[in-house]
């Protein structure tokens, strides 16, 4: 047990050939849509692009955004930069941060890295305990929130994002509402949260399959607040990369039954995923959206190492995203593999 | 007098069409190589890549870079992110950073963004002044250098160099060098400043005219630091836009004349622009490397103002880069304009 090394994400990166299986991925297997491929530059698309993004993509954006203009959005390096810029900014204003916990793993990081202060709230079967937030929120400058959620697949009810609204105004507090599952959610539509105090942070890569490209991009009413987050990208990273902006408007402007093929798949592999760990006596909650399941499992250190080094099967490990009793899969992989992994792991998990 | 607007650099972006005559541009005007248009992607492209950046483009750098390896590197959005980073990793240690004045009008927000604090040292004829730096740095954590500079145009001398990189060693002050403009350097060849201690900064925006990409990267073989950067990094940004660094790598590998013949351009121009300032009696510093130059000019605020409201031509105040008495005029432009421009300006300065 001691011989048990200290494993972190990054150890999993690049480990996913020759025979392993991974429910490791934060990012979809499935193909982008094929006319971004086609997406070229000319001379012009050499130069600075302006920093808050290319002015057709955030014009139509502001089309799914109600009550926006081009000037609501800023695009950027992907949603961690996002998150990354809004935290800056508002950490001139005030130092506490209100974050649900199970959390995406960097939340507590980036909340360090702006030189801001996590406060938790402990989300109560894998949903916000909405008297617990009523206490903690008053303190902060802002909470995160991560509806459909990575890691634990959840979608918050309607009421409690209601809720977030009506004390997002009275404390003043800002919701940074991450929402890069918009797309990929199984129960109901996703809802918009709204508010003069809501940052939306989303991205292209989950819903169009191109991570790479590392468009993301934020959505605010708050002009002044746009106006600090454009000043910082201004000296931190200037414009973002101008033909993954192109690719991100062919594909927002694509065929719409792309998005819902993609989630047909996500929805049965969610099926295949959820009933084989209830048939293998595994306790996890039903995802409502995003692409994973987080069930409880004990002594994780070891079950994540074992079934690696053993059994060439990669899980992450709850630890990572605060929940130390728990295992996070992704079912961003074949369900060939998904069959033969599960298989594997109840073999495993039967044993111990 | 009084009703001349405070402006910033940002006013002037987007502005340079219908007969303006701009010398306000940070960015090449000429072409990038023509091989770089053909680089696709294909579907693995579009998964995340690592954070640290291609391993090939690292590779292929670390030939360039005595005793290091791919691992030595890490790639970003500009340089402007690699200088982010860098700060932000630094900021664990210190406080300090000894910043040279006049400077590239981001460093002292970067510096603030990082929750650190610049100490400036002047200066003098546009170069370090090293008996000040001397009493300075040793309570920095870290030190900003920017030969060819922005926006003097001046290279530091062999001496200085040498000079600040036993400094670095004796003080254990990282010297954050910042060499964006090495491959456009009129007097000598680039000298790349060497220490344990040494943090290099680069891009690919000036030398391969390829801004809107947003590849630039970082160089240390302090392999602690490179590691505190890759965490970083790993929670703000994610890896830097993968095609971009598929078109950064075939820039490199590219036609080596197409530098040499950029270079003969910007000498041209470089001439051109000096001696027409010296025949208007103003006082310039003759530019040994990069496309600015930065003749002293009195009261800049109207100068600034007039120019561009009055007669249509760009320039930027001094001020924006730590210099009041001065302008910057950018050489990134056609030579009909060049002309064009100077007479306009020369017309003008020779009635206040």
């Amino acid at each position: 047990m001691s011989n048990i090394p200290e494993l972190k994400p990054s150890f999993f990166i690049g480990k996913n050939g020759d025979g392993v299986i991974s429910f490791g991925s934060g990012q979809p297997d499935l193909p982008p849509p094929n006319c971004i491929y086609d997406v070229r530059e000319d001379s012009e698309d050499f130069k600075y692009g302006s920093v808050e993004g290319l002015y057709e993509l955030r014009k139509d954006l502001a089309k799914l955004y109600p009550g926006s203009t081009a000037g609501s959005f800023i695009i950027t390096n992907g949603a961690s930069e996002a998150l990354d810029l809004t935290l800056r900014a508002l950490s001139f204003k005030g130092k506490k941060v209100l974050v649900p916990r199970p959390y995406y793993y960097s939340y507590p990081h980036l909340v360090e890295f702006a030189g801001m202060v996590p406060v938790y709230t402990d989300l109560v079967e894998g949903r916000l305990d909405i008297d617990d937030v009523r206490k903690k929120i008053g303190g902060c400058v802002a909470m995160l929130i991560n509806s459909p959620s990575n890691p634990t697949g959840r979608v918050e009810a309607m009421e409690t994002l209601y809720e977030i609204e009506k004390l997002s105004n009275f404390h003043n507090t800002y919701i940074l509402s991450d929402e890069v599952y918009k797309d990929i959610i199984y129960e109901r539509e996703n809802y918009l949260i709204k508010g003069p105090k809501v940052v939306t942070i989303n991205s292209f890569s989950k819903t169009y399959s191109m991570c790479s490209d590392r468009i993301g991009y934020l959505w605010s009413t708050d002009e002044a607040l746009i106006d600090d987050i454009k000043t910082i990208k201004t000296h931190t990273s200037m414009n973002t990369n101008v033909l993954g902006q192109k690719k991100a408007l062919r594909a927002m402007n694509s065929d719409t039954d792309f998005v819902k093929d993609q989630l047909k798949i996500w929805r049965k592999r969610r099926e295949l995923m959820y009933n084989t760990l209830l048939e293998m006596g595994l306790d996890a909650w039903k995802p409502d959206g995003a692409f994973y399941i987080f069930p409880r499992v004990p002594d994780t250190k070891k079950v994540v190492w074992e079934l690696y080094n053993q059994h060439n099967v990669i899980v992450y490990r709850g630890e990572w995203f605060g929940a130390n009793d728990r295992i996070r899969l992704s079912y961003a992989l074949d369900e060939d593999k998904i069959i033969k992994g599960l298989k594997i792991l109840g073999k495993y998990l039967g044993k111990i």
